[in-house]
């Protein structure tokens, strides 16, 4: 019967946006048997998971550990837990997440303003600085890497600085950044960043890693009223996580197994040989674009190593090439949404599956495809 | 590396109130490799998912899946997605869970009303009969079997009806009931109910598996504001598993080959014959218990077989027996908590814990610990 399974599921070479591949040893870590969420053993999991997330985060904060969710639910838990209803919030809009953080965020009760970019581009420092100076914000949402368009936003250190001087916090989605490109919370001045397991960690999904400031933890504390959601408190996962240890919910020790060994992978490769490594891959993957007649539609200047976004022709019937990849290759790459479906594939090299091999395989399979 | 891993990870002997153990073919399916979110594989996998749950919560609901958190994500789901601010809520509560139903009402912005019974006792229908003529309200939240106290409360499609007759819903949990005892949600009547991957189902911690009947999806389909919770909104939920598959969250395609496999393991076995195996290894620890001077606080009437609540003397140290327990002999059970703090254990034998090899190793570990 488990022969079964294994061979019923197919083997594929994932290159979309997420989930990427896992390696081996973090499959094995992850079934490893159960063991209980008070468990000593899971507990001292925590403190090394804990630290290995500060050093990928780049951060001292102390709360600093992974929810028991996607990322989506990370970014539930960042806005549900530092708005209450009436707050105003600024969301910078430049994809499809960040029009999310902004739903959420109306969802918590807040009365959102958003600033605008096409998909695709990124914001200027000034764009804030004109918002912040407008009217005033308890905080600001911007994405970090927008995972519907492959655009890095830059300049995040002077975005955080303006955003204090105007006493707004600033959250920062690093969901396709983290582990891929440099996030660097403390010296950027971050207030909270999340993120999610299944990215550039290569982990499988499940978790959302997440990082809060001294700032932001300030805000949390001194709430009015309760946090809507009990399941995504933030006062009671760190309780569980970094306090008494007092029950809250059945946290997945074979998730945090798993979580664990993807961060010790990355750290023994260490960060900035990581970074590279997606880098030169990116490059091998944009050269054979290019020649394939797919320029990729992000400049170069902002365009992300981890997630890219090829201009496909019109004339090209796009779907059914992904489909054919899928089917005869095992490969996945994603479609573009929204304002750029059908005019760009998503295509990720991250983490486990940011391979030379890979961009080889995805060109060799696309090139025959086209021609076919 | 890998072996380290697996080396340092403790063979636990899991007899608390969840998680249970795995069994060998579960973590197999567990660790194959990820795929995608909507990969065609993984979307085949739900519809075979969600037939097997049917089979379980023995219902016919459509809305019948496994959302992507524990236990009181699902509660949570439930809740968020039926109550809208200034609803009138009734909450039946007997323990700690029948508690945090009210208190997670509470933030959803319900106006809640509780009905108690002391922790160990279980409700008359005539009780909820008397509170509803009392007053209107929108839904009842009961617990099945109460995790903190092992009762459970019996009648319930009695109550269903009395909900029903004063216009009201009734929400389950059957988060220490599905696999291990009958739950007949479509016999019964029960508007929502809820569980949790890591009682019964012996499926590691991750999902809740829950069911939403008509009554409770038109409650859903005419609410005027949206819901609080992006994450848990259980429109986007359902038309990821069963309607047009668009994008909502990344699924954890890992944990759901685990639930699947657990299911197919608990249907392959037998419902009927599940719940007698959860009876004959409860009444073999029962007679073991009392025989070591540690009677079970429930009567035989009402007491779950899933979770055994022994009274413990006072005189006995109970923390250092369950700590020499885990140390010594690796057995994994929980204390009381709340009004039962120090007064009970708390013994699971669920899923694949539920062995005749576990009660002897737990009865003779037991009986060298207190008179050593």
């Amino acid at each position: 019967m488990s022969k079964k399974n294994s061979q019923t599921i197919p083997a594929r070479v994932l290159l979309g946006p997420g989930p990427s591949m896992i390696a081996p040893r973090v499959l094995e870590a992850l079934a490893a048997p159960t063991i209980g969420h008070l468990d000593p053993y899971l507990l001292e999991l925590y403190a090394e998971e804990q630290a290995l997330l500060q050093q990928v985060f780049q951060t001292g904060n102390e709360w600093t550990f992974s929810i028991s969710g996607t990322g989506t639910a990370g970014m539930e838990t960042v806005l549900v837990n530092l708005i209450e209803p009436g707050d105003f919030v600024l969301c910078a809009v430049k994809g499809y997440f960040g029009e999310r953080l902004a739903e959420i965020a109306t969802r918590c009760g807040a009365a959102v303003d958003r600033i605008w970019r096409p998909w695709g581009e990124t914001f200027t420092v000034e764009e804030f600085e004109y918002a912040l100076t407008c009217h005033k914000y308890k905080l600001v949402t911007l994405v970090h890497t927008e995972t519907s368009t492959g655009a890095v936003q830059g300049n995040i250190r002077e975005i955080a600085d303006v955003a204090h001087k105007h006493d707004a916090l600033l959250v920062l989605d690093t969901v396709t950044s983290l582990g891929g490109v440099t996030v660097d919370i403390d010296a950027w001045g971050i207030d909270a960043a999340y993120a999610a397991s299944q990215k550039c960690l290569s982990v499988p999904p499940g978790l959302s890693p997440l990082t809060i400031g001294e700032r932001a933890r300030q805000v949390i504390e001194k709430r009015t009223r309760p946090v809507h959601s009990f399941y995504l408190d933030l006062n009671q996962y760190a309780s569980y996580w970094n306090g008494a240890h007092g029950y809250h919910h059945t946290a997945s020790s074979n998730l945090h197994y798993a979580m664990r060994e993807g961060l010790r992978m990355l750290l023994e490769e260490g960060l900035e040989n990581c970074f590279s490594r997606h880098k030169s891959n990116a490059e091998a993957l944009w050269a054979g674009l290019e020649v394939l007649g797919f320029p990729p539609l992000i400049p170069e200047f902002y365009r992300s190593p981890v997630l890219t976004t090829p201009r496909i022709p019109v004339e090209l019937e796009e779907a059914r090439i992904r489909a054919r990849l899928l089917n005869e290759y095992n490969i996945e790459i994603a479609g573009g949404f929204g304002d750029l479906r059908g005019k760009v594939w998503r295509i990720g090299l991250m983490g486990h599956s940011s391979r030379l091999e890979n961009v080889t395989i995805l060109l060799d399979a696309l090139k025959k495809l086209i021609r076919g």
